[in-house]
């Protein structure tokens, strides 16, 4: 046991909120954990579960004596929780969050934020295609990265405490500014969900190939991006939303260099092809060698070749 | 024992090559396997894996008395492979193929096939993204779909024997014509591999990201495009090349579509995006339901969550 919070309240109970749960009371991390979610489904399968050793009907009486208060809902809805949660927030207690866009989550929260109480953004670059309270495990956050974007007034001692709740969730924790976050995540998972989102909607328009054959055929490599687009829509949505400028920019980006890739199909230029697609193994290499992904031939997906 | 062929030549001893030498050893499929490769030290790798029984210094040695011959090598080859065989291939053989394009294959290797040879293009529809004659297993074929597109004049029963052979791999046959092949892989395989390629590269350019937080943070789904993008280079090359028309139709379809949903961002469109993102998951369930993708959460990655 080495709980590092007396009481710790979750808003939201999803993938993430559920993960927490696991690996807290795993790590006895925190005496207590509150729980809110907005549909009562999702709250009665929480305490079936035992995830929480208490349910709120309200955001705010989940808060209420909370010395830790993370926000785990999509996050289109934090500002309407942190209008909700501001009053009932307790003096010295540390507010932070999981969503995957930073800047946004800074002026919709931050407002309601009152004096005394520590708000520091976060996010814990981690996930699953799955949603909901039943999809959470205690091993998500283990060797991922945990992103914090303090603010410039922020409190050393309130920083330096949740960083150490997330290295005892199994996290490596970066700090950043929010601005740069939403940046690096507009490439590294905003993007390529985008991309995935969109190929799978190319297939399904199409006339000359059936549904049945882009199922059949999808070993091909499309099967891989059907599941980054199985992701949670409402989450999704929110994201692109809130993160707009820089997952434009990177559009951009993605569709000149997709032009220049078009051309060299077009003209037929082997070299210029097989340049880059060389290149590209040269940074799976590296995300290997980082421990962000394994080297078992995945593609294969057979039971006998799973790590 | 349930031998079907006396002896079978394999043309490219690479991760398909290699794969089809472990199941044909393990359900006995073969009298003799008589490989070729066209670098030495593959050559040597071949024999000292047990892969062949005998292993040739010419792709025409490999294929004397041969009652099939397999061609595994990149699709690129092909055309000067079948100018070399065609002249050694015994009357009555069966001469296939593995090539991911399938006009291309009838357009470069048909000429070269004598009279009394029967040739029959083929494609399974698997593959992990490694490489080399270390990479094959046996069980790679196992429920996944080959494509065969016999000519107009092809024989029945050597298409028939063909198909048993692919069955007796642990595949599912289905038979199409080259130029709808070459459509539906398209969508399924070579545009998926080509937007990951792509977003690989745009996040090689970036100044404002570094390289090793694109690494850092790839589990937010950038991982996932790298293990794609990690597939032979050369093999894709050739893909790119000998699929021209059926690749630049997709890719125009999936810019249009990304310009459209491109302009929801920008505008702020919420219910578009959650419309398009919701329905993605349907394709993704008709994926698992047709047991062509697992259904266990791979994003996490951790081997205690491994199907």
């Amino acid at each position: 046991m080495s709980q590092l919070f007396d009481r710790v309240a979750l808003i939201g109970l999803g993938l993430i909120g559920s993960s927490l749960c696991h690996i807290m009371h795993r790590e006895g991390l925190a005496g207590h954990i509150a729980g809110f979610a907005r549909s009562a489904a999702t709250r009665a399968r929480a305490m079936e579960l035992g995830l929480v050793e208490s349910i709120h009907e309200t955001a705010a009486a989940a808060v209420g004596d909370a010395d830790l208060v993370i926000l785990c809902s999509p996050v289109g809805t934090y500002g309407e929780v942190a209008r909700e949660i501001g009053p009932a927030l307790k003096p010295g207690a540390i507010l932070t969050d999981v969503g995957s866009v930073k800047a946004a989550v800074v002026r919709d929260v931050g407002p309601h934020v009152p004096k005394g109480v520590h708000f520091i953004p976060g996010h814990p670059v981690a996930g699953t295609e799955q949603s909901g309270p039943e999809s959470g495990f205690a091993e998500l956050f283990g060797n991922r990265w945990c992103i914090l974007t303090p603010l410039p007034d922020a409190d050393p001692a309130a920083v330096s405490r949740l960083e150490g709740f997330w290295r005892a969730c199994g996290s490596n924790v970066e700090t950043m500014t929010p601005e740069h976050h939403d940046l690096v995540l507009a490439i590294t998972s905003h993007l390529p969900h985008l991309i995935a989102y969109n190929i799978v909607a190319t297939a399904a328009d199409l006339e000359e190939v059936t549904g049945s054959e882009v199922i059949k055929y999808s070993a091909g490599g499309f099967r891989d991006f059907t599941r980054i687009a199985a992701s949670d829509p409402t989450m999704w949505r929110d994201v692109f939303l809130n993160n707009r400028e820089a997952v434009l920019e990177m559009l951009g980006r993605f569709s000149e260099d997709l032009s220049a890739l078009q051309r060299a199909i077009r003209w037929g230029d082997g070299e210029a092809l097989h340049l880059l697609f060389a290149r590209a193994r040269e940074i799976r290499r590296g995300i290997i060698a980082a421990g962000q992904d394994t080297a078992s031939p995945d593609f294969g997906r057979d039971k006998t070749h799973k790590g």
